[in-house]
């Protein structure tokens, strides 16, 4: 079994579980940038202790490379800390970013965002 | 763009990035029983601050469910901490085990193990 | 030996690895917030894969409460993700919000901010 | 207020929070050898989703050094992962192993151990 296989995708503006992306859609190479990640940005979750987004995982992938960086490991207190954040980043040349997310009772969800990087 | 796309896999005997799953064949449900998982095991991979293996996850998905539960995140401190990990865990009913790791030059990497257990 | 007696703290005005905490003054209980941690605000610190701040936890210390509760841990992967972050949270009351960050060479540093919350 | 002033300790014998480090007494230097690190030991602490030990940090600080090396965090998901874990490290000389933990309900508790490292 492959773990691509038992993430779910969706619409986040129908699917409170979809993670979102937020970034300019045209950045330049290795300047730093804010990007924002969340889960139920149009329909929120839950947040208790029994029901929760307890992380959300960011990568990069750039084109035309074999291997894929791990851009940051958002981790969300249940109850306390919404899933939500506002970062940092600088990145090298064009790709992907991929955020996947983990509820604690509907499991692991993904998304992902083309960038472009003027070199 | 997909995660699962960009996650790999190979015969961990023959690539040290593959994790790997170690657990008895035959378990019954709610007991604890021991669980390694470890990157490199038969080959092993370097482990410097410049390229280490950062983390291992594992994850159970359990057979006609339609969600995947997230059994740990392993963080090792590079240079200091082999990829290796030994820890109790206790299931509901048979599934997959799934390991999913990363190394900070190579991406992620992952592998299964089906698990039989006895209610 | 202790935990604390390892943690270092400092004016983050004047030393580069003392997180830093912004947050409203006051707010209302139970009603979110957006509270910025940071590390490198004043005298940015080094982001490469040899020298990076790699992670900072949030906690909350309630008043004449007995226990702490860690609202999240933010990881930051090497030269990509700056050591900064806004996030959104709510309280229950008045307490010490305490920030602990790790530089990958110079250890574990922290710092806390006072907040009044408003039955 | 200082994180250290928050971090409780007990004698894991008594206390089911404390956590426990078992290592070899005398270890040579930058060989590997097995650290176990756990929570519950004598008096299991309950894994529920609403009350459990959600991680371990070890740390080594040592002596004569004036920096913290983070070795490794443990994340361990509610109901199904115990707090233990074995894992191999390799530390280049003397100097004190510490563990911190955290209850979800009880929350930040540490241990130490001193280790002799032959050069
Ligand atoms: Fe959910
Ligand atoms: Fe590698
Ligand atoms: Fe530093
Ligand atoms: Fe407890």
């Amino acid at each position: 079994m492959k773990f691509g296989e038992v993430i779910k995708s969706a619409d986040f503006k129908t699917e409170k579980h979809a993670p979102v992306i937020e970034a300019p859609e045209k950045i330049k190479s290795e300047e730093l940038f804010e990007v924002e990640v969340s889960v139920g940005k149009e329909i929120p979750h839950p947040n208790t202790i029994e029901h929760h987004i307890k992380w959300i995982d960011l990568y990069i992938q750039y084109d035309e490379d074999p291997n894929t960086l791990h851009i940051g490991r958002y981790n969300f207190g249940p109850s306390i800390n919404e899933p939500i954040i506002k970062t940092k980043i600088k990145l090298a040349k064009s790709g992907k970013l991929i955020a996947v997310s983990y509820c604690n009772k509907h499991g692991v969800w993904e998304n992902s965002k083309e960038i472009k990087v003027e070199v």
